[in-house]
């Protein structure tokens, strides 16, 4: 009896001692996430750690992972994977996990928990280009170029993609520098356009935006490897001339007009203001607000 | 002597047959990739081939893909990868790829083949937001929310973020109609706004855009998901109190402006025009361009 108890109690060590070790060993080799305010758990995977496969895939099924976060009604799972580790992808697939974006060395992948289709945010869906209209005031010409490899030789202001966190001007002085030598400063945002299915977005969309600038300097030092001419043009050629783009047609145009009757009819100048919540600061574009409106908050 | 001949033919074959047939196998598991007009090389593999690992690893180090493109100087690798083959990113992963993007059931690598850090064109860098200011020209009174679940209680104009394809016009209708029940349709354009490292763009760009918009109807019934509160309030009003963030409080004051001296002072109306290449439509916004500026195209 003595014996026979022993061995009982001995196996029921044993249990708990494997349960509590199983449990243990799941949490410590994969990580709990963290929940965000919006009921989402976030799970971030180390390229240093979490490297078996299998332990992986038996994580995510068993009942410390998916499972659990459906009974504490989460909303959803983000995974963050290192790109070494991309093999955990194909299984976290298999539970339902698709790709929300990647980017560099890590990729994110989602998993919607509740009813009906997922209600998380998208992931970027355009990207900026930013194009820059130097006008030298006291000729009345305008700084253009033709792209190099196009079938249509058509006259366009220069311009390119905004890198990473460049503000609109930024991207518009920077282009018109690296395209036709001229330094300029920024004055005013002109024109935005919105093209969706672009060709060069990956199927993204395309928002265009044109700038009018001033010249600091006036000598054309072309980019022989984008443009194929580069010179400056009277504005008004610009405006009604067929060898340019309808966009910029128009837009040659608007400054046509700006530049007889005043650029406050066609400018909207940009303000830098303080965000509410994160402490940094964004820039603002719209038509100039009139001192008397803007002052009316003074008298409160 | 005959024997010997009769050997040394057989090897000839033999190692010959395993020449052509290696590289057959490779070509056959293995896509050759296609030439983009940049000098690119894109390889795209399919869910229901290009399964062995082991395979993929020695295909994209041996002499049939990222060596052979160097050698006729392509400028890069792109790799599209299904979810499912998710274990190949890895190997890829090892050979210098990075991931470009990732979205729903594919990921896409790359791998710059030239000289100094790579000219690629990055993904989408921006989300973007639109809100509706539907100003009821009758009464003077505008549309305004308080969110809900937000520290501050500030008024703010409905809105959300765009859906991938929409317009902008069309997003700020929707919103605020998802938001507000009130039905309204777009007018113009009135602002802009850029802010980098947006914490709810998982560190990308957000740019915000605020319309004008016309009520079609007048009963508020508002979401109580996302508002906690929803009024007509007086233009006046909003542009000069201060329980609304710094934001609203600027394009009231512009709206305002509008509402008294003409609308045309504020509005960005949209155009539609045709692309040039694609055949595809785009949304043109900018300030009203006189007809007289317009019509001197006709003299031409």
């Amino acid at each position: 009896m003595q014996r026979c108890g022993a061995l009982w109690a001995l196996g029921t060590v044993y249990r708990y001692a494997r349960r509590v070790y199983g449990r243990a060993l799941c949490s410590a080799t994969w990580p709990q996430g963290k929940v965000d305010r919006f009921g989402g758990v976030s799970v971030r995977l180390l390229p240093s750690e979490h490297r078996e496969e299998a332990s992986f895939k038996s994580w995510l099924r068993g009942k410390y992972a998916v499972r659990r976060w459906k009974e504490e009604g989460r909303t959803a799972v983000w995974l963050h994977i290192p790109i070494t580790l991309s093999g955990l992808i194909t299984y976290a697939a298999m539970e339902g996990f698709h790709f929300h974006h990647a980017e560099n060395d890590t990729s994110t992948l989602t998993l919607w928990l509740k009813e009906g289709p997922s209600r998380l945010p998208g992931f970027a869906t355009h990207q900026v280009g930013v194009a820059g209209a130097v006008l030298d005031e006291d000729t009345g010409r305008v700084l253009v170029v033709q792209d190099k490899n196009k079938t249509l030789n058509a006259w366009k202001f220069p311009g390119g993609l905004s890198d990473p966190g460049e503000d609109i001007g930024a991207t518009a002085v920077r282009e018109v520098l690296e395209e036709t030598g001229i330094k300029s400063e920024f004055k005013s945002l002109l024109s935005i356009r919105q093209q969706h299915n672009h060709p060069g977005a990956f199927g993204k969309s395309d928002m265009y935006i044109i700038c009018r600038l001033k010249p600091l300097s006036y000598s054309i030092n072309f980019c022989p490897h984008e443009c194929l001419k580069c010179e400056w043009m009277d504005l008004q050629e610009l405006a009604y001339t067929s060898h340019t783009t309808p966009i910029t047609s128009r837009i040659a145009k608007l400054l046509f007009y700006g530049y007889k009757e005043g650029f406050h009819n066609i400018d909207l100048p940009v303000k830098t203001l303080p965000a509410v919540y994160s402490g940094l600061f964004y820039s603002l574009y719209h038509k100039e607000l009139p001192a008397f409106y803007e002052a009316k908050t003074d008298l409160q």
